[in-house]
């Protein structure tokens, strides 16, 4: 195994530039998948892409493919190694979440060229399509593995009100060509996403790598509390059946949840409430709670659920109201790549920097990669832990080593012609 | 005084027939002031009164006036006798609020005209623009009292994101007409406002009508919670700063706050509360809490306000965020004309109606015209003292014995040429 160093320099400005387009008036980034700032985005950088000799591709769904052609005609056959990660945000998100990953990879295939590193294999850098959701969580890499049936571009609805294929028509993309089966594995060699950590331990340590264990499982749905609206005038205080007291003594009983079913490292937000009517004057007649809960295990994310629905009706009841629960989207907990981490280990050990494993508990486009294909992931660390805000920072040195092992690892997976159950 | 009685069955089907106008898909009424289903509702108003021989006519801000014309010039040059209420409703109101005082007074006019009741002065019913205040609370009565600037035209926004400039030209009216002076009093006769109770006390008591005392002062405001936005994955519980769980304590605080302030029968409503980001995976870095509260005098509107802030800068401070807060709308508490009250009470007494005097915990148009001419209330029963909700109901025959007392008292009041200060 050769260390590989990547040009820190060149990163850095590669992400300050791709922060440009959707940043925002709070002095955020506001890239939403299928955005006009999204379509900029992917313009410069597949500009910049072709400028260093690299082939760009999308696939139906956004999918950027971004590829290192081998040498010889027998390795552009083999099997990709992938590296990437997604360059959409939330709302008023950050510069590095998901971005990090992307320049990483693609800053990699530079290295590779430019230290003409031999290649028995492709490497592409992948750019996953609305990994954050605007439409669908993990959607670019989800359509990957698990496909996308006609009738999903309609019933697919994005934060805007576009169905999805409203969006990808009116972005410029044909909407048939989103649709397709699901996908048999191996689809690569390998998929290493480098990504910020979006939590303090690699901070709390003082170390510049994470090896991520695995993925954690993610549940969302919804509290939909339904009371009476009434005149916020004429309704004397205890003749009241108000959906938002309900809903907030329901918010207010959430951070206990993961101590009471023994999972204290686990979290469960709710991030989102809704009012109707939500006129000054009337009290709400409904309030509408959007959740979101995480446990790197299915008996601690099966515990929440059940611990969630208990407090739900507890409260219901109390205000004399009542709740539907709604579970709209649920991720497995995921185990990433043994051999694949110890490759990280020993690429980091070969640079001189510091590592440590630790757990995923965001969710990211690897876990759906990894029931495709080997799959592993290098966290750098996040700044405060903070992450998904305008505040969201990783210090650009930690980042280039981030790369620098990233690399490393990419070019002793590129090097061998070897398939992957071979080695 | 002469005991007049309305044609309760055409009463009825007016309200039926008006609340074909902006009904929605949830049984309730949806008609905001300058929407389609409010002109149409007052084209359809305009058409059936002209039909019956008044003189319709409407102001710069939307008011419209009905005229009974008195039979001779002198009369027609007297200050008119008013009755009146608003046909706008609340998003997903009921088909009452309003629009059974609107229609009691038309009905009331009509029955004047068809039993050649003798006037001393012009009659007209009156419908406020706007008093639930999709652009601004009493809207119409307000402008009419208070005046408005040119710059109110574009500083006030309506709930669609409208200005009121926009709003007033879209729905075919001149926004320049709009402008005018505050008036001076007196601008009518006597103002007389029948309006369902919105609240259990007649329904309790087994009567037909409430004689209004007074209306409770209205304080409008909102508070708004800043923590910090950050990953919903990554950060741990106890890390966070979630502006909706401070928000949710301060919703919970409230109900107590009008006992602990020594006014058990003051309200305190928080109406709407909205969430940014607002998105799934990202723990709530802002919560906007609007605020309704209502007492009977002044000293106890002040009082609720100070413990609503105390409030507040508690759950602020307990779940490690900021709080601000802002007063966007006040009206005070308003006292009724004890000479009108004493008219309604008397003609209640000659056509065998039981009565007893109660205040109002809803703001009303009457409250701005009380301050510019003699005002009083005539309340009938809601079911269940329900209100802006599409259950909101009053039962057409004590609807038709509240507007047999309003054609009672105005009657009386329109009977008379002399002046009320020489009364």
């Amino acid at each position: 195994m050769v260390p590989l160093r990547v040009d820190g320099e060149r990163l850095r400005n590669a992400v300050e530039t791709l922060a440009t387009f959707g940043n925002d008036s709070g002095g955020g980034i506001s890239r939403s998948t299928f955005s006009t700032a999204d379509t900029h985005a992917r313009q410069w950088l597949s500009e910049c892409c072709r400028e260093a000799g690299l082939v760009v591709r999308e696939d139906g769904i956004g999918n950027l493919f971004i590829r290192a052609e081998p040498g010889d005609a027998a390795a552009a056959e083999r099997l990709p190694v992938w590296a990437g990660s997604h360059i959409d945000s939330v709302p008023s998100g950050g510069r590095f979440d998901g971005a990090a990953g992307v320049l990483a990879a693609v800053e990699v295939l530079r290295c590779l060229r430019e230290q003409r590193v031999p290649l028995a294999r492709p490497v592409e850098a992948v750019v996953w399509s609305d990994e954050e959701g605007c439409y669908q969580g993990l959607l670019g890499s989800g359509t990957l593995v698990d496909g996308l049936a006609d009738d999903d571009l309609d019933a697919i609805v994005g934060r805007e009100g576009r169905t999805l294929r409203q969006a990808l028509a009116e972005s410029g993309r044909d909407p048939n060509t989103a649709v397709r089966a699901p996908q048999k594995p191996p689809v690569a060699h390998a998929y290493l996403e480098l990504h910020i950590e979006q939590g303090p331990q690699l901070e709390d340590a003082g170390l510049d790598v994470g090896v991520v264990t695995g993925i954690v499982g993610l549940v969302h749905g919804q509290a939909t509390f339904t009371g009476r609206a009434d005149h916020a005038g004429g309704t004397p205080m205890d003749r009241r059946r108000d959906a938002l007291r309900a809903a907030a003594a329901f918010v207010l009983g959430l951070p206990a949840l993961p101590s009471q079913v023994g999972r204290p490292d686990s979290v469960v937000t709710c991030g989102d409430l809704r009012v109707a009517p939500g006129a000054d004057n009337v009290v709400p007649g409904q309030a509408v709670c959007r959740l979101d809960f995480r446990d790197p295990e299915s008996q601690g994310l099966s515990d929440l659920r059940d611990a969630v629905v208990a407090l739900a009706h507890r409260c219901a009841k109390e205000h004399d109201t009542s709740v539907e629960l709604d579970w709209a989207h649920v991720a497995d907990p995921v185990f990433l790549d043994a051999d694949l981490q110890e490759l990280i280990e020993a690429s980091c050990a070969q640079l001189g920097y510091g590592s440590m494993p630790l757990p995923s508990r965001a969710g990211h486009d690897a876990q759906k990669v990894a029931t495709v294909a080997p799959t592993a992931m290098v966290f750098v660390p996040s700044q405060g832990g903070r992450s998904h805000c305008p505040e969201e920072y990783t210090d650009p040195e930690q980042l280039a080593r981030g790369a620098d092992v990233l690399a490393t690892a990419v070019a002793e997976l590129a090097g061998s012609p070897k398939p992957r159950d071979d080695g």
